[in-house]
């Protein structure tokens, strides 16, 4: 069995990560023709397997195996094939391998799972694309509004509705949802963390996910000036508002942290460097943005409360405006106790302990959980950080992981 | 006298203005064809009051008027036409059309100046071009090394020399100068600082040039992570490690003005915007600059020295690299007394008591000063910062400053 598992998952990594933009790393935008190819190799791949594709109108991809108890609460499981971009060769794709290489197992054996188990292949889960967070998964669960459909490209300007539409779905049909009655959901995933790579472990039960509070599009505007000549007393310089500001949200966080709270701050993509700019010029204007992430709802408006009290302060100190712009937010969510104690049964059946863990990144199956579904993800070891072309995962951490789940539903 | 000053300076300034990259603001680079046009703007005003133009190898622009006393020293006055990428309507311009309208005032009133007067507009004062500085009056005053030809525009990547070679110059005799015997230079410029704003005066004398240290292509890189995943401890992220070394430059900053020594720093043209960054990425690479600016060497060094250890410390904090680059660097320069001596009595004799000032940035006065001539610079009142499309300045400011030189000169 083992042997099935480890040929799937190795040729379905290779197979969907041989289809990219041109390189640093991988680049499949969410709803591009790339993501759509992507799709098709799985679905190739299922159907040598003598199983049937379906999408639904999101496009996302679904391919049941029947249980021996039909009546019983399915299992669907699965991940996304969209990366960011300059992305690495697991986020996503890890879930995916590890999914169909779990129904391979089945479908060779010719052992039927214990409940059906429907192969999902999301579209859509990283929000760097589109301003709208697990299009995919909460399409399909009939989550998301008419005007999300609105939501432009980042990159191409055009409508997620427009991007549906071209690669053959049916945007005005995906509020509804593919109308299935809530069930189980597993998602193997890479950590993208070091904390399994730190202890020494292959792979752990996330027990909870990380909401987001960001500030995609945010501006700091201050006055151009001469860089020789404007007294330092007469300057606003957004660098040096924008460098007070990053220095006291990492005190806060530390303090945060020191009382027990969950948080992670990140400020990022600072554009001081568009043609305006010159080694001369004191800078007038910049652009960033700011994420925060906890599994605690209170913790990150306490932080973002934190936040609005330090941009008054530099505004006054450094004589700058800073305009947060938008905020969007996604909600921390507790994922299943009884699908995670499920699956350290089958572990400890197979000699190991898993940890229970928090993950740090959004995830479709949190999408699922707020959905009121048995949700639950398996995070497996990488290294290198992720989101990134180094991002590294050893194959073999995620063939342990499909044993553990094949054991829980054979 | 006074209407032929102001006629001209307003239709200069029009004129040379009208010459421009799309908006917003005024953009001729160095070495452009249309800082060529600009230049032939100025030879037409001058050949329609009867003057004959001459350039040298790098194309710099002169016309000489004859004095009363062809063996006096002579005077050389002008300024630069090219412009910062978007920067304003008088840096550079304002000099250049006082300088023509000077001759003008002395041609129309039939009445000859003390010395010969030689208009002089040179070529390529702002250094965002060409990471060299002061190329055109550097290049006349026999000041350029071969090597410096080789320098490559910013944007278009293509050598100094064929810049030159292109516009009708010849780069293969700019090393050797025009030939000029060391002589008087005096250049207006705006102030690009408020002190004669917040003062209420018209224009000063600069006593002092400020020099420059700089470091144009300075890098950070840390590790690139899920901002989600990766714990406060195990980040490298150069965002962070930027904010703490600006913040603490500008504490140092502070304490050397304390201690009554002249400086100023800028950080700029920040760059952590380039596609692999995503709000969902702990940032692990950015680029930026730094320019020290001061009338003291040894306060330059100082603060050089200090960067350095405070980057060795936020290295250490943030487990990151920091690389300043190649180091250009301008020698802080003392003007001419005895022509500030020259013009303050004239100015008195207006009934006008001019300040002695510093100059925070560097220009071609500062070249002719190096290479001992007796040169000085006449700042005008301005607002709005320089460098960008506000700057701002009143035309009766330095119509009132050109009189003072024809008196002078009278």
């Amino acid at each position: 069995m083992s042997d099935v598992i480890r040929e799937t998952v190795n040729r379905l990594l290779d197979r969907i990560n041989a289809i990219s933009d041109p390189g640093p790393g991988f680049t499949r935008p969410s709803y591009s023709a790339l993501e759509s190819k992507a799709h098709d190799i799985v679905a190739e791949e299922v159907e040598a397997l003598g199983m049937t594709v379906s999408r639904d109108a999101g496009l996302n991809l679904f391919a049941r195996l029947p249980g021996e108890d039909r009546d019983a609460t399915p299992l669907f499981i699965g991940s996304h094939l969209d990366t960011v971009p300059m992305g690495g060769a697991y986020d996503g794709q890890a879930g995916v391998a590890g999914a169909v290489a779990l129904v391979a197992a089945f479908v060779k054996s010719g052992r039927k799972p214990k409940t059906d188990i429907i192969l999902t292949v999301t579209r859509a889960e990283e929000s760097v694309w589109f301003p709208v967070s697990f299009i995919g998964s909460r399409g399909l669960l009939g989550r998301l509004e008419p005007q999300d459909l609105e939501a432009r490209r980042a990159d191409t300007g055009r409508t997620l509705a427009d991007h549906i539409r071209e690669l053959g779905g049916k945007p005005e049909a995906v509020p509804e949802g593919a109308g299935f009655a809530p069930a189980n959901f597993i998602e193997f995933h890479i950590e993208q963390g070091p904390v399994l790579d730190d202890a020494g472990e292959a792979f752990g039960i996330v027990s909870a996910i990380r909401g987001g509070l960001r500030y995609r599009n945010a501006v700091i505007e201050g006055t151009w000036a001469h860089s020789g000549g404007a007294p330092r007393e007469a300057r606003s310089d957004v660098v040096f508002a924008l460098s007070d500001l990053v220095v006291r949200l990492d005190e806060l966080w530390g303090q945060m942290l020191d009382e027990g709270k969950d948080i992670a701050v990140t400020v990022g993509r600072i554009d001081a460097a568009t043609p305006e700019h010159a080694f001369a010029k004191v800078p007038g204007r910049l652009e960033f943005c700011i994420d925060l992430r906890s599994v605690d709802d209170t913790a990150l408006d306490r932080m973002d409360a934190l936040l609005k009290q330090e941009i008054a302060k530099v505004e006054a100190k450094r004589g700058v405006r800073v305009k947060l712009g938008t905020q969007s937010r996604s909600t921390p969510t507790v994922l299943s106790n009884n699908l995670g104690d499920k699956v350290e049964e089958a572990a400890r059946a197979l000699g190991i302990e898993p940890r229970r863990m928090l993950s740090g990144g959004g995830h479709d199956a949190a999408a699922f959980a707020l959905a009121g579904w048995e949700s639950l993800m398996v995070f497996i070891r990488n290294w290198n950080g992720s989101h990134n072309p180094d991002e590294a995962m050893d194959p073999e951490d995620l063939i342990a992981a499909v044993r553990v789940i094949h054991k829980a539903w054979s």
